[in-house]
């Protein structure tokens, strides 16, 4: 089968079709022929040397999610059968022909969806789903406020609040881009084009004087004192990501004062079990969803394999909306 | 009856007797007679004009917890009757002969228990019963730090979680009243003699290097850095207290990759309806324990309400081990 391999650390250009054995499932996986993956900022991380994956995955094929078909299962697998189609996450090596993962890591794929779009659902839903329903416990009649809102993660979010009942401010640096929130729900914007960022007094003029119950933030470093500012009583601030810096500087006394939570969290690095029941809990309830067609996958492009590494160029130029998919001939 | 009141901004000289008409009791309220109430860090800073009490209560004149006996209670107050022995917490004015607050914000005394042991029993176990079991979920088998276990909310916290089967490593300044620590089953101090301090490498030893569950949190400053450090993969940090400051840097890389949580906390500001919740349940969880023996309040000394100023010196000077008492003749 083929993969695409970092070469050596570095940017995109170091990646490279390479030809491996498939991999056999063990007695509860599955083994899925990948049609379509997508790009994350955790690739360019990890093909830049900077991020390595968990010890059980291909150490030098990236891709965390994928969209294909089942080929076949193990002895002991249960929930699928050859020709299903599936999507679902993994720690690594997803953008390869073909994976194995345990069958309760494993979606089933909305009725009526394409490999691409599929292949943009997992990481983007299950980061912005995980973290606002299962974490922050986020309700109807809420606000929150979403950084980044026309990434990949931002413009799932975004969709999810809107299926859900909760009042969406969102963030960008990029008016163009920004612009295209309203298609998503999306009823304020606040364009951060300074250094720090300034939208606290938008958060508050929005949500008359109360503040934003809930804040997703994928960018960190100066955006956190901001979010904080911004935040209701008791508000809940989930980190899911920093490309704006990870050294910050906090105000205890507000964060006691307003009764704040900051809670960090990751996907990737989870253990087995906790990937499991994350995924189960997504089929019961994200994927209800997907069928009735309140949320969707939002695709910036799909691109062949071959053209990968231009995807990886593109989101380091922070210039797409939602998610680059790359797809197998 | 006779107050202590606050004349002018400043330190415990500024406080002084003074007489006021007795409070009346509204239709839900209980009449407390005050027979002794307890010193807070907060009445330090109420003296000081930089800790506004909340809008309903005396501003003038401190005091946070009081025991006593129920004088009168309001026409449609069922709870207590003349001459139950109560406790509480009051957002203000405990330092008072006489005080009404609602009903569901009063605890009956323990069986047994003096009003001098009552009295130093609502600020210390509620906070830190509130921060470690409500809101950190605390479980038996998990290992909590402490900062500055000697203190009043750290002995409590030291004590709750002997009783739960909860593991401790205590932190202090000063190693003649850490050594206290030992009676109150914490398995593992570390004396914080130096700035910044030095305490997660010896957490990390006593838990087998997985660190601490669980961190409750009085100090700030620069403790929180090291407590990170110290923390367990998905730790809950309480912050309770910043008496060493609360401008700190915060490293978010470590808050996601451990998924830690910080949560900021105060009681005083809340409204009246989380104030009863806590009290109600309070009253079915944590009572039963002082009502068994397990827990019991840590008193430093108890002095007559004249001699008030000369404990609020004491306590501000850091020598005092767990709760100042002060008592109406």
């Amino acid at each position: 089968m083929k993969v695409m391999r970092i070469t050596q650390p570095g940017g995109p250009e170091v990646l490279a079709f390479d030809e491996r054995p498939e991999p056999t499932p063990g007695p509860n996986d599955v083994q899925v022929r990948v049609r379509a993956s997508a790009l994350n900022r955790a690739d360019l991380l990890q093909v830049r040397g900077v991020y390595p994956p968990p010890p059980d995955v291909p150490q030098d094929v990236p891709g965390l999610e994928y969209a294909g078909e089942v080929v076949a299962v193990g002895p002991r697998a249960r929930k699928f059968k050859v020709g299903d189609r599936v999507m679902g996450l993994v720690g690594g090596g997803a953008w390869s022909e073909v994976l194995t993962t345990h069958e309760r890591e494993v979606l089933r794929m909305p009725a009526g969806m394409d490999f691409a779009d599929a292949a943009a659902l997992p990481e983007a839903y299950l980061t912005a789903w995980d973290a606002l329903v299962l974490q922050a416990d986020l309700r109807a009649g809420e606000t929150v406020l979403v950084h980044a809102v026309a990434s990949g993660v931002g413009a799932a979010a975004a969709l999810l609040c809107r299926a859900m009942g909760v009042r969406v401010v969102g963030t960008g640096r990029n008016a163009e881009k920004l612009a295209r929130a309203s298609e998503w729900g999306v009823g304020t914007t606040v364009l951060c084009a300074s250094s720090p960022p300034v939208f606290a007094d938008a958060v508050l003029e929005a949500t008359e004087g109360r503040g934003a119950d809930v804040c997703l933030d994928l960018v960190g470093g100066n955006y956190l004192p901001e979010s904080l500012k911004a935040m209701a009583p008791r508000g809940r601030l989930m980190q899911v990501g920093s490309v704006a810096g990870t050294r910050v500087d906090l105000d205890l006394g507000l964060v006691m004062r307003k009764r704040l939570r900051i809670t960090g969290t990751v996907l990737r690095s989870r253990q087995a079990e906790e990937k499991m029941a994350l995924t189960q809990a997504a089929e019961r309830q994200l994927l209800p969803l997907f069928d009735s067609g309140a949320l969707k996958p939002v695709v910036d492009e799909v691109l062949p394999m071959a053209e990968l590494r231009s995807g990886l160029e593109r989101m380091a130029g922070n210039t797409t909306v939602g998610k680059v998919v790359v797809r197998w001939a």
